[in-house]
C-alpha cells in the first residue's frame, strides 16, 4: 500500500470508552491519539463533530467473486441441498457470463463505503473455471490496494478430490497470489476426510500458506473431521495458521465432548469463524472466548445464487451476531463488534490493526453514543479513512476510493 | 378514520407478480387497480416511476409504550432472566420519568414513515403504573388515527395473579379503549396456569374482547399451558379470537406431540405470532401454514430496557424472519413478507386489507424488482399512503402525517 505523506488530524471524536480525543495521522499511520493531541503546523484538520471513533471494520469471511451486488435481481429457485447449490452456481456462472472481476470490484467498493478496510474472501477454483475467478479478484485487489486489504482464499467450492486437477489449480492460485488455502467438508463433500485433509495440508505446507476450511459438517461427523484436522495442525506445527469457518458441529455436541474439543482448539491456536446463522447451530461464542479461542465474524456470500442475504455493512453483521447469541447488554454488544473488528483482524492475521499509535489509520466515524448504539442503529458512515486517507464521507465514496487510488 | 374525498391515481407501478398497473383511490379506498386504469378528470396523479407496489405493512406484535426510540441511548446492564427484565423495567420507568405517550408517538411515526399502517401493541398494565401507559398510547392512537390503525392490547407485564388488582385494571383498560386482552406465561410467571387462564378468559368474556397471550414457556411446560388454553378456547367458543405470541414451545417438541397440538390449534383457529428470534426455538412456520394456521410476524420491543434490537422497518423484520427460517428462494421470501402483511392483518383482525378493489388504500412504493428484493434490500420508502393519503415520500414523513391529521 502506498500512503499519504502529509499529516491529518481528526479532532473532536470519542473513543468507545467515551473519552474525547483527537487522532493524528502521518504516512498512513496513527502517530498520536489522545485528549491533548493538537495539529502540527501544516496538518490538515478534519472536525469529527463529536462522532464515535471506531477502527476500520474487518470482513472475516465472504465470497466477493460470486456476488450479484448492484446487478439485476437474481430470482432464486434453487434446491435446498449443498450439492444443489454448488451445481446450480457452476451452471449459472457458465451460462450468465458472470464477471467475477467486475462484481468483486462493485462489492469491494460497497464494503469500503460502509467502513470495511480489511477483508478475507474465499474465491472459487474449479476445473470448469480454472483460475478465472481468482484472476478477477486479483485485479480487484490491485485496483483497491490503497483503500482495502484484500486476502484471497483459493477455495475448492466444487470439492477437492472429486474433480481431479483441482489440487494443482489450487497450487497455481497460491503461486499466483492467493494468500490462503481453502477447503470444504472433507467427509461430506469429498467423501474421504483423511485423503482430503492430507491433500490440503500437503498443499499448504508446500506453498507455506495458512488454511481456512469451510466445515459445515454437523454434529458428530463434524467433530470427527475436526479432530482429524487438529491432528494435522499439531503434526505439522501449523498452530496459529488455521481457521475453521462455520464449525456448526461445535453448536451441537454433548457438552463434555464439545469442551474437550474446544480446549484442543485453543491449545493449537486454531481460530473460528461464524456468520452467526439463525437457522443453524453455532459455536458457543462466549465459551470459546473464555477458553482463549479467537472467534470472529463474517457475512458469507452476499446477494449471490446461494443466498439473497448479506450486506457490506459489517455493523449489520455485528447486529446479527448479537441477535444470534442473544446479546442485549452493552458489554455483550461490544463483543459482537469485536467479532467484526479486532478479533477478525487477529483471526485473519491482518497486521497493524486498531485504535492505537503505530496502527494503520483505518478509521470509521459514526454518529452514535456507544459501540452498542452503533451496532443496532447502523448509522450512515460519517467518515471512513483507509490507510490515513479519507475514502468515504456521509455514506458516499469519495473520488480517491472510486478510482481505487 | 376520516379519509380524503378527492380521487388520486398512482400510475406506473408494478404488482408483486410483475404486472404493470395503476391504482385509483377514492374516499381512502382502492376503487380500481389494473393495467387499464386511467385517471378521471379532476383526479390527482402521482407517477410511481415503475416502483414495486406493496400493501401497507402490518406490525403484529410490539410494545411502543416502553420504547426509547429517538431518546438518548439506554445503557443495558440488565440481568438475563425474565424476572430481572420485568423488575428492571418497572424500576426504570418509575425513576426515569419515561413518557409512554411521547415515546409511543415517536415510534408510531417512525413506523408510518417506513410503511406500516396497521400495528398491534401490547401496553403494560400493572399495579404501580395503573393505566398510565394505556392512556399515553390511547393519546397516540387518537393523534395518529388518520394514518395508523393502532390496536392496543392491555398487557399484564408484571403478571396477573401475583399483584392483586391487576385483573380489575385490565378490565378498566378494556372499558376505556383497549382492543385486546393480553396475558403472560400462566405457569412460569403466574405460577398457576389454571387460575391464570381462567381469570384471563373470564375477563375476555365479560368484555367481549379477543385475547393475545405471551407464551414464552418452553418445551413441555409450554405445551401443557397451550393445551389448557385450547380447552378454554373450545369451551367458550372463542375460535378465531385468540393469538398465542412467541409459542417457543412449538419449536421444541417431539414431532408427534407437536403435530397433534398444531392440528388442534388449526381446528380452533388460534393464530400464532413469531418474532423469529435467532436464539430461541420457533414454531415451524411452513408446517403451520400447511396446516392452515395463521402465523404472522412482529418485532417485539424496539430499543427498550428489554432489548436494544428491533426496528420500525417491517421489511427488516421480514428479512429476519426469512433468515431465521433459512428461506432463500424468492417464493419463500414472499412468505416472509406475507408474515408482515396479509397474514398479520388476518391474525390481528385488521379489516379491508390488501391490494384489491374495496380495500383501504394503504400502499407502499419501493424501488425493488420483486418482493424478495424489497425484503433483503429494504430500500427507502419512495411513497407511503395511509387511508388514501400520501403520508411519506422518499423516506420522510410529509406534514399531514406529522400532524397526525
Amino acid at each position: 500500500m502506498t500512503s499519504s505523506r502529509s499529516s491529518l488530524v481528526i479532532s473532536n471524536v470519542r473513543l468507545p470508552d467515551g473519552q474525547a480525543v483527537a487522532v493524528s495521522i502521518t504516512d498512513g499511520r496513527i502517530d498520536a491519539l489522545g485528549p491533548d493531541v493538537v495539529a502540527q503546523p501544516g496538518a490538515a484538520i478534519e472536525n469529527g463533530g463529536g462522532a464515535l471513533l471506531l477502527p476500520g471494520f474487518v470482513e472475516g469471511h465472504t465470497h466477493i467473486d460470486k456476488s450479484n451486488w448492484g446487478r439485476p435481481w437474481y430470482r432464486n429457485e434453487v434446491g435446498a441441498t449443498l450439492l444443489d447449490r454448488i451445481n446450480n452456481e457452476r451452471r449459472w456462472r457458465k451460462e450468465s457470463g458472470h464477471d467475477a472481476g467486475a462484481q468483486s470490484l462493485a462489492l469491494a467498493r460497497a464494503f469500503v463505503q460502509a467502513g470495511t478496510t480489511r477483508l478475507r474472501t474465499h474465491v472459487d477454483v474449479d476445473t470448469d473455471a480454472g483460475l478465472r475467478y481468482i484472476e478477477g479478484v486479483l485485479e480487484t485487489r490491485q485496483t483497491m490496494r490503497d483503500v482495502l486489504d484484500l486476502q484471497i482464499v483459493a477455495f475448492p467450492q466444487s470439492g477437492l478430490l472429486g474433480r481431479p486437477g483441482t489440487d494443482e489449480l489450487l497450487g497455481r492460485a497460491l503461486a499466483e497470489g492467493a494468500d490462503v488455502l481453502g477447503a470444504l467438508d472433507p467427509a461430506l463433500i469429498d467423501g474421504d476426510p483423511v485423503a482430503s485433509l492430507n491433500t490440503t495440508f500437503a498443499l499448504a505446507e508446500r506453498h507455506r500458506k495458512p488454511i481456512d476450511i469451510h466445515l459445515h459438517e454437523p454434529g458428530e461427523v463434524g467433530a470427527f473431521t475436526f479432530r482429524l484436522l487438529l491432528d494435522r495442525v499439531e503434526a505439522l506445527g501449523m498452530q496459529g495458521q488455521v481457521v475453521v469457518s462455520h464449525a456448526f458441529c461445535l453448536g451441537a455436541l454433548p457438552e463434555r465432548e464439545r469442551d474437550a474439543l474446544l480446549e484442543r482448539i485453543a491449545r493449537l491456536n486454531v481460530a473460528l469463524l461464524t456468520t452467526a446463522p439463525p437457522s443453524r447451530p453455532v459455536p458457543p461464542l462466549k465459551i470459546c472466548r473464555e477458553k482463549g479461542i479467537t472467534i470472529f465474524g463474517g457475512n458469507d456470500g452476499i446477494r449471490d445464487t446461494w443466498s439473497p442475504y448479506g450486506s457490506p455493512d459489517m455493523l449489520e453483521r455485528a447486529m446479527l451476531i448479537g441477535m444470534r447469541y442473544d446479546m442485549r447488554r452493552d458489554d455483550e454488544l461490544a463483543i459482537a463488534f469485536d467479532c467484526v473488528s479486532a478479533a477478525a483482524a487477529r483471526g485473519c492475521g491482518f497486521a497493524d490493526y486498531g485504535l492505537q499509535v503505530g496502527a494503520r489509520a483505518d478509521l470509521v466515524l459514526v454518529d452514535a453514543e456507544t459501540v452498542a448504539h452503533a451496532v443496532v442503529a447502523r448509522p450512515k458512515r460519517k467518515l471512513v479513512l483507509a490507510n490515513g486517507r479519507i475514502v468515504a464521507r456521509n455514506g458516499e465514496l469519495v473520488a480517491a476510493a472510486l478510482e481505487g487510488a
